[in-house]
Order: structure tokens, then sequence, then C-alpha cells
């Protein structure tokens, strides 16, 4: 799948009525915008990834990369990696490049928890970073960004840390090693080592420059203001002592949807100023909402994604009733012109989920030549994504708090390289 | 003394070259300006306090409020109160209110550590402090914003922490009673509650809103605009849980100059709309360089100010040498017109720091009339100085790392309110 394919976001709404251009200036709306908080398309379009890419200044994810970690990791690509969702990347050679010398790396993800239940679209860095984590055998930080959420959505203090718990049951029922991986949340964490590297990167980053990056207003508050340190500073070893005390050159890899970008160019600009080495970053197009690509998201809108607490009734219900289908109308039409796979979304769920890329190929075939109908295509999809929710229910119903305590435990991991 | 009589002040140098007003307008240089950064009176003159109460809003400590310190407390006020040293306050009076119904408060200050010696103008809101706890029999908190000084002064963050802690040996040397202090270092102590209470700060203040009260400009580091939170926070009990927990009511009186009233004006207005009491503060004027009122100072001229590593030759040296002079040129001219008090130093220096009030009338009516000669005041000055700092190198020469450690050890204070 070529990975200029263009995927909408199934994410929050602006948080600001004005669209900023990473210069700061106001665009017209037809201009595609990308950042943590909001991304559009221009007008009735999709989003064009190859020109984010080149707006954002990062790499394509090419196959001869995709080859490489194959021999490198002695195992099949994720499917993620072989059908493009991670299709971008910064400096992801310079790891592989460490890593063939024999020298290790850490993984850094996130989570902004700000609802109570995760839809597929969030799982999806999460996926991939379990999978890096296993193929590459390294340790793993996972922050929880419940100062971001009680700021941005207007929670309490506390509602944002019970949220952040709860996702977190979320994020372990992802199958994370516990001996490899620490979750954090912010409210807890923020301190000591990880305060002075986030005081660090704030006084070499100016108002103008954050404006430029994530276009705040001078009506935004100082907390949205304070915050982009925040999350750069978990790509520093020194902001974790009790992991990498002695190890505070560890090259840094995140995986991450591209909207959050913006957080690590900002990073990788500030961290030779400050003696430490970039992050690397390995980045996801959006998952698309069940209204398709082009339409708009609504996080209100509970039938525009499903969510992993969804019934298999409810499965059935959104798939076969929302997610839209580029088959056509009648049988008839369908049998002789076949479905536009281009904008079908039970086609681009299974491009996520369906592990089997012969079958997957088999589908997209019989679907576009017109042998199969939607409703046979939406049968496969459902029974997919119900077998995934399913399997996340019964793994998130086993993890208990003191699991949850467990993983978020300032202590040492003893098998991190291991 | 009238609380109007201006004093100049002994501070860093302006960080800004645009002077901005509290509207964050530019003005003109005869326009005075008082921030945190920046003091400076109209062209030539000196900063005009009654102004001042009325631009910032914050009311005039006046006799009345004074008669009812020594009735409370049952001692004789301060010479800092008697002599309109603390000439302004903002809602001292509800906690005289307080304080009468049996209700007990606590006290903040703080220091900014950005230099390793203290001139004698920093030991002033120490040493009132020390007064205020002593007669009212209360906790006392003590902020060493060395993040701050990281960030203005582009210190690293080791020799930030280093001078806090250098700074904290001159503080305790003030004679603060270890069962009721707590003195902290941003860099150990953020985090947790404190956290917590900065981020529901931070989302109560908008970009425009610190730029009003601050003066920041686009070019300014997001450090700088993080920071208000930070000293904003030790207002509230609640960032304290280890002393104040089952206490989130308590009542907390802030001795400041008035330069830092900014700071706390914002903490007033986002107090209430998070639930907690606003902060009370009784504000002083700033300590006169030697060269005068008027004079620009500057920090990095040592013989601006008397500091309390200044040996008995400096003292006597500089005082000879460089406070300015309210006498007349000549003995003969001295002896028929007198001195003008209100420009001369070593008159203003003994306001501040001889306690004995017929000495230091009989003294100012002498000079004034031409009886005494500069030359002889400055020999009284010179005595009085060499023993405050004689007493404070000796106290400071006792206080240990182990004191330190014991005063900035997070833990309660069993005897806080007896």
């Amino acid at each position: 799948m070529p990975s200029s394919n263009p995927r909408a976001r199934h994410f929050p709404p602006p948080m600001s009525s004005t669209s900023l251009s990473p210069e700061g200036e106001e665009v017209a709306e037809e201009e595609q915008v990308v950042t943590p908080w909001e991304v559009s398309a221009k007008q009735g379009g999709k989003i064009d990834y190859g020109k984010l890419i080149d707006q954002f200044g990062c790499q394509r994810l090419d196959q001869s990369l995709i080859d490489r970690v194959q021999r490198l990791t002695n195992r099949h690509p994720h499917v993620f990696l072989r059908r493009g969702v991670f299709f971008a990347h910064r400096d992801f050679t310079d790891i592989l490049d460490a890593y063939e010398r024999g020298d290790k790396f850490y993984l850094y993800t996130g989570r902004g928890p700000s609802s109570e239940a995760l839809h597929l679209g969030h799982l999806v860095p999460f996926m991939f970073t379990k999978y890096l984590q296993d193929a590459f055998k390294v340790p793993l930080v996972i922050q929880l960004t419940d100062d971001e959420k009680c700021m941005w959505k207007n929670l309490s203090v506390e509602e944002s840390q019970r949220l952040a718990r709860e996702n977190a049951k979320d994020l372990i029922a992802c199958g994370f090693d516990i001996s490899r991986t620490f979750i954090f949340c912010d409210f807890d964490y923020v301190g000591g080592a990880f305060y002075k590297n986030m005081v660090r990167v704030a006084k070499c980053v100016t108002y103008n420059k954050v404006v430029g990056i994530f276009g705040f207003t001078g009506e935004d508050h100082i907390g949205k203001v304070s915050f982009p340190p925040v999350q750069a500073v978990p790509s520093f070893p020194s902001s974790f002592p009790h992991l990498f005390s002695g190890r505070e050159n560890l090259r840094c890899l995140i995986p991450c949807a591209i909207d959050q970008d913006p957080y690590f160019r900002m990073t990788r600009d500030v961290a030779p100023r400050i003696g430490y080495s970039k992050p690397s970053l390995i980045e996801s197009t959006f998952f698309p909402a069940l209204q398709g690509e082009t339409g708009k998201m609504s996080a209100s809108d509970p039938n525009s994604a499903i969510y992993v607490t969804d019934t298999a009734k409810d499965i059935k219900n959104k798939i076969n009733k929302y997610a839209f289908s580029g088959g056509q109308d009648t049988t008839e039409k369908q049998r002789k012109f076949g479905a536009n796979l281009e904008v079908d979304i039970p086609i681009k769920y299974l491009e996520f989920f369906l592990d089997d890329d012969a079958e997957l190929e088999q589908i997209r075939r019989e679907y576009g030549a017109g042998h199969l109908l939607t409703g046979e295509v939406k049968r496969r999809v459902i029974e997919v994504l119900t077998e995934l929710v399913e399997r996340h229910r019964r793994a998130r119903a086993a993890v208990t708090d003191e699991m949850v305590d467990a993983f978020m435990a300032v202590r040492p991991l003893p098998n991190m390289f291991s």
C-alpha cells in the first residue's frame, strides 16, 4: 500500500477555531493542517501524507528499511510495517546502524488519557510498540499525559489521574513485558531529573517558536505553552535515572502517529544544544473513521469509531450501518463494476487488522472485481474486529490494580536488554 | 518615615531592553517600571511608592495596623514596620482578624539564588520574616527558585542548585526556627501535590495575561512563561502535604519586596477560581544602593552594595568612598547649612539597621542641623553595618551541611503552631 494513501484520523475536534500553519500564519481552510490537536485535510479531500513528509522534513520509510528490520530482528515485519501504516521516520536508520553494531536503544511512546474507552485507532501505536519491544528486546517507557488532558480538556486533576490509570490497564492489556516496561503519569512522575530536563528544554525554546510549531494564541493559557517540554524530555535517558543511570547516551526511538511530529521536531532541535542525542521517530498515518477518510470526525460521536468496550453486537451494528462502502448500490452493479477499494472502510480496516497477506489480497481482488459483495466483506471485518476486541477485553479484565502499580513503580528494569 | 519616601533598589539589571507597562504596552522611559526583573524610576527621579500602591491596587500599611500588630504580638514592632520599610499590604487585616479569633496562618517567602554572596538588601525580607515567625509563632516555607535563576541567568542546573544551597546557609544564619521552617529548592521539590497546583494555576492564566503582568515578549523562552505558577503555588497549603495535610484552609502571609507583587496579583486572581484562599501580602520598599536612590544600580558593580561577605575594611572603604552623602562639601558649609537627609545614604542605612529610635532621631536632628559631619555619621553606619555583617558571618560559619539538609528535609514540623 503506498504510504501516500490518505487516512483520516479519529481524534478530538480542534481546540481552536483558527487554523495555523507551522509558520503560525492563518491559512485558508483548503490547506491541510496537522498538529497534535488538529488534523484537517484540504476541503473534501484526504490527508496528503507525501506532502506531510516534505512539509515536516521527515523521511519515507521504504522497503529497504523494512527488509533491514526483518533481517535484524529475524522475524516477519509487523503488518503495520508491511502495509505502510508506519510510513515515515526520522533517523530510524541511525537506530538500526547502532543496533547492528550491538548498541541497544529504548522505546518511548505515550497517550493523553482523555477518555475512559480507547478506540481501535488508539491501539495502533501500542500494538506496534509491543512488536518493536519484542523484536528488538529493548526497554520501553510509556508516558500518560494526565497533566496535558487536565489542561486541554478542562478535566480535574483527580479525573485526569483516574483516566490515566484506566487507560494504563488498556495499555498493559496490549501485552507489554513488565520486566522491560515503565509506565508513568506526569502528575506522579514530574519532578527531580525529569523536571530538570524540562527546564533545560524550556530555556531553548522561545514563545514565538512554539507558536510557529503548535499554533498557540495569546488567549491560550500558559499551561499549554508550558507543556511541550513535558512531552519532550522522555526522549532523554537522563529523565529516568532509575532506569538508565550510567547509560545517558542510550538512543531513543519514538513510535507515534505523525501528528505528534511537532513535539519531536522541537525536541530534536533542542537536544544537541543541551548535550543530548536527538530521538529517532517512526511515524504512522491516522486510523480512519467509520464514515470514511474524507468525512469530518467527532470525538463526541460514538458511532464514528469502534471502541475496545464495544460488544460483538455493537461492532456488527456499527460496521453494517456506518462503515463507508466503496461497493456499488446494488448487487447487480457490484457484480458488474466491482468496489472502489480506495474509499472502502472495511478494506482499510482489514489492511490494519487482518494479518494474513494472502487472504487480504484475495479479498481485495475479488471485491474489486465484483465477485464479493460489501456485506460479505463487512462480515469478515466484523469477525476480525470482534476477535480483536474480545481478546483485548479478556486481557484487560485480567489486569489488576496491583499490576498497574507494578508497571508504574519507579524501579530498575533488571532484564532491560536481554 | 512616610512610605512614599522613594528608595532605589539594588537588583539585577533589566532582562529586557523594552519597558512594558502592566498592560503590556511600551512606555516612555520617564514612566516608572516595577516588575520582578526591572525596577526603574522616572528619569533621574525616585520610585514613587504612593503611585505604586495605586497602580498595583494594594493598601497602605498605616499606623493603626502597626499598633494592632504590637497589641496582638505583645512586642515592640520591628524596625522595618516602625520606619515604613514594609509600607504596603494586601489583606493583612484579614490575617490579623483571623489571628485574633485564634486562627493561625503560615508565612511564605523566597529567594532567587542568583549569586553566591547576599547583600544587605537581600537580608531585609528574611530579617523581617524571622521577626514575624517569632512574634506570631507560625510555620514558614522558604522557596529557593533555582529553576528560575537557571532560566533567567542562563546558569547550569547544577550551578543553580549549588547557589541555592549556599544561599540556604545565609537564610539559616538569619536565625529561623528549624522546628517551624521548611526550606526547599524547586529542582528538588517540584512534583506531586506542588506540580498539580502548578497545573491548576497555569490553566487559569492566559499568555496575554502574563504578558500584561510580566512584560514577556515573543522572543522570551517558554521557561519564563512557565515559571509564574511555580512561584504562585507555595501560597496554597495543599502544595505542602507533609506540613499542612488536613489544614488546607490555612491562610498564607507573604512578606516580600513590592517588585514581587505581580506574581501574587496573578496568584490572588487565580486562587478563588481553583477553590483556594487568596494569600495576604506585606510588602517592602527597595533597599538603596550606596550611590544613592536615584543612581543607576548594577549587579556587576560590587561597590554599589555591602555584601555579607565584606570584611570590616571593605565596609569602611565602601561607606567612606561610595555612600552618597547629603552633607555639605566643606565643614564650614555643613556647620552652617546642615545635611540634606532626604538624599543621604548613611541616614537611609541607619533607618534600616539602627534599632535605637532615640539615637537615630538624635543623629538625624544633629546631622540635619550641621552639628554632626558626614564623616561622623559614616563612622556610626560603619559600626552598625560591621556589627551586623560580623554577626551574620559568625552565624553562617556555624551552619553545617547537615543543618541545611535538616531544614530542607521533607518532614512534618511538629511544633508549627506552638
